[in-house]
């Protein structure tokens, strides 16, 4: 087995859904350059057949984008599938993401039909998509919640029909890892063609489990991981590119290996929110505000002593400038003197140690101390030259 | 082995470290009394020798709250102890957080010193902090990293001596959850006073895997979860307390339950988001603005079928009102239908028609439809009625 991840990429189609995040064609194609410049493995660039709009951001993304290839969303029905493969016209490479609800609760409940027909509607769209274009993946909806019996049956009946991807989405974000692990391991140990698709996965982030489930899947054989900048998505959002590509870095021990450059990572988030009107929050894994400032004196005076201490990646592997240091009532006086001295002012033991008293009223009344406030306070002690 | 997780929250020590989040005194009881509404077991309120306005915090939480345990930080020095001790005067419960670095990085470049001393000094502390108080926490800080021989000798000495916790942080979020459960399984395995203290679980959310980590070491026996509300943290943060609470309560075949009044959950966050000026992302799980609205068509159509199809809680479960549904390019028809009767207007089937392809168009070029551009795309078409 390929020890290498395909990074599926559908910030432009799960991401896009989000509230108040739609994108213009012309904003769609500038992401998608970034997402090609970042080396994600496949873009999917839209639902072709919800809007008129969709429909040209796929038109556009394929001429645009040479790279990667093009995925194009459609449900389980011709019409779909048309559109889809009308939009794709202009792609290198094309691919249709076709699929159908796999769960028992959207069998009956959304699709109120049963998993016999649901069997042949995946086998009639999967074999219509190939008529279309050579690589057509297809999603089991709510896979985190199916019968794994019928699922395996499903995934088979897939592959038998010519997927070349099956994704095994947990729509609801609902799994604890080692569920959902197992049932990855149950699929490659009960579908027969296996080795003839990859497996993908494809995880919400409900429960706070779309990272811990992704490396789950990833762990028992998964080779495709559906992903978005950021993390956004529907509801909780999905998968965070930036946590399963580093997470895969830093631990070597997995043998597993991407094609994404990280240190496009940081400049992409940022384009990302600002363009989608999705703050990250300060405490964001990988590409929050926070993500490596130290603001405790415990923290930051081990940090100083090595940087080790309290960094499992450096902040520049990922396209971030410097590790920030902020200083709080909770700073120590390494940190404080580390940071005049940045700021261009050296002092003496006894004058710090005053200095320092004064800096913790300051920090007591003030919650965070910046430059400009030290400055102030340095301004009035006296430099040692 | 008990089923019950104690919910030790240290939003207001952990949490408050994050930069630009320091709170007053005063805003610090505010937030202590919701927590204590929640049903979290212990407070930790905060490093009392770390400065005047952290000492006199831990003074006034202790006064206000009765039911937690308060419980205040220190490193493994006497005056760190002396100084927690005092601030605890006056709680009704008063646990002492004592500890000291534990992997070889730590012990080596931040403490400079040996595993022999690092075993002496936290006898030490331990057994000195026991003459002040008589619960008493013992971290051994950078546990994540640290050689597990080393480790589980360090655990079985604090016991010894006389800890009643024994907190096992993953402090620089390295960990993956089969490796963080592991450790834990380990120490069980390996520690023979173990039955003597609870295991607790503090993780760090550098690689998206807190939660997941949480959860794997609960698995494993820890009977002690340390988490912040909204996540927020050092770094990339803490563990979510909503996100743990939640997914025990989901996943009831785990078997395990805390004390939390899940109906706070959101209320509770809102009021930290905003005292602590950290705003909470849109598509955070559990408490973020987006964290129960559906906009594609597809989910839209599936969830007003029955719920259960794109949820796995009930948004009131957890104190939020409804599930939102926030029209785009991507909603269908019968989004749109149900949007429209909520505000007051009916149509046929054919008028309905009308109006989705005025709708699409509107949402092409506005991104997110809402409430008021329904009102004015109504208005000129036909009500039945």
């Amino acid at each position: 087995m390929s020890n290498r991840v395909q990074i599926f990429d559908t910030t432009l189609r799960d991401g896009e859904q989000v509230p108040g995040s739609q994108l213009t064609t012309e904003e769609k194609v500038v992401v998608a350059k970034q997402l090609e410049k970042l080396g994600v493995d496949i873009i999917e660039a839209g639902f072709p057949v919800s809007s008129p709009g969709d429909f040209n951001s796929v038109v556009e993304i394929s001429k645009a984008v040479r790279e990667p290839i093009i995925c194009a969303l459609s449900r389980a029905v011709p019409g779909d599938i048309d559109a889809a493969a009308n939009a794709l016209q202009y792609a290198r490479r094309g691919r249709i993401h076709t699929g159908i609800g796999s769960s028992d609760i959207h069998i009956q409940h959304k699709f109120n039909t049963t998993r016999e027909k649901i069997l042949e509607r995946a086998i009639t769209a999967t074999k219509y998509a190939k008529t279309k274009v050579e690589d057509v993946e297809f999603y089991c909806e709510d896979a985190g919640r199916a019968d794994l019996v019928f699922l395996a049956q499903l995934v088979e009946a897939v592959i038998g029909a010519g997927a070349t991807v099956v994704n095994i989405p947990d729509t609801t974000g609902y799994c604890l890892p080692e569920e959902y692990g197992s049932k990855i391991k149950y699929i490659f140990e009960n579908v027969s063609n296996i080795h003839k698709a990859i497996i993908s996965i494809h995880c919400h982030n409900d429960l706070g489990l779309a990272t811990a489930n992704s490396i789950a899947g990833i762990s028992q054989g998964a080779r495709q991981v559906e992903v978005t900048i950021n993390g956004i998505g529907e509801r909780a959002g999905n998968t965070s590119l930036e946590e399963v590509v580093m997470a895969l870095t830093v631990h070597k021990e997995l043998g597993l290996e991407t094609g994404v450059n990280t240190q496009f990572i940081y400049p992409t988030s940022q384009l990302v929110s600002k363009m989608m009107r999705m703050p990250v929050q300060a405490n964001k894994a990988i590409v929050g505000r926070n993500a490596f400032a130290h603001s405790s004196g415990i923290h930051q005076d081990g940090f100083l002593k090595h940087q080790l201490t309290y960094e499992i990646m450096n902040p520049q592997d990922v396209g971030v400038d410097k590790s920030d240091i902020v200083l709080t009532a909770r700073s120590g006086r390494h940190a404080l003197k580390h940071r005049l001295e940045l700021l261009g002012f050296s002092f003496d033991k006894p004058a710090l140690d005053e200095l320092y008293t004064r800096f913790l009223e300051v920090a007591d009344l003030k919650k965070e101390v910046n430059d400009a406030d030290l400055v102030d306070l340095a301004r009035t002690a006296i430099p040692v030259e």
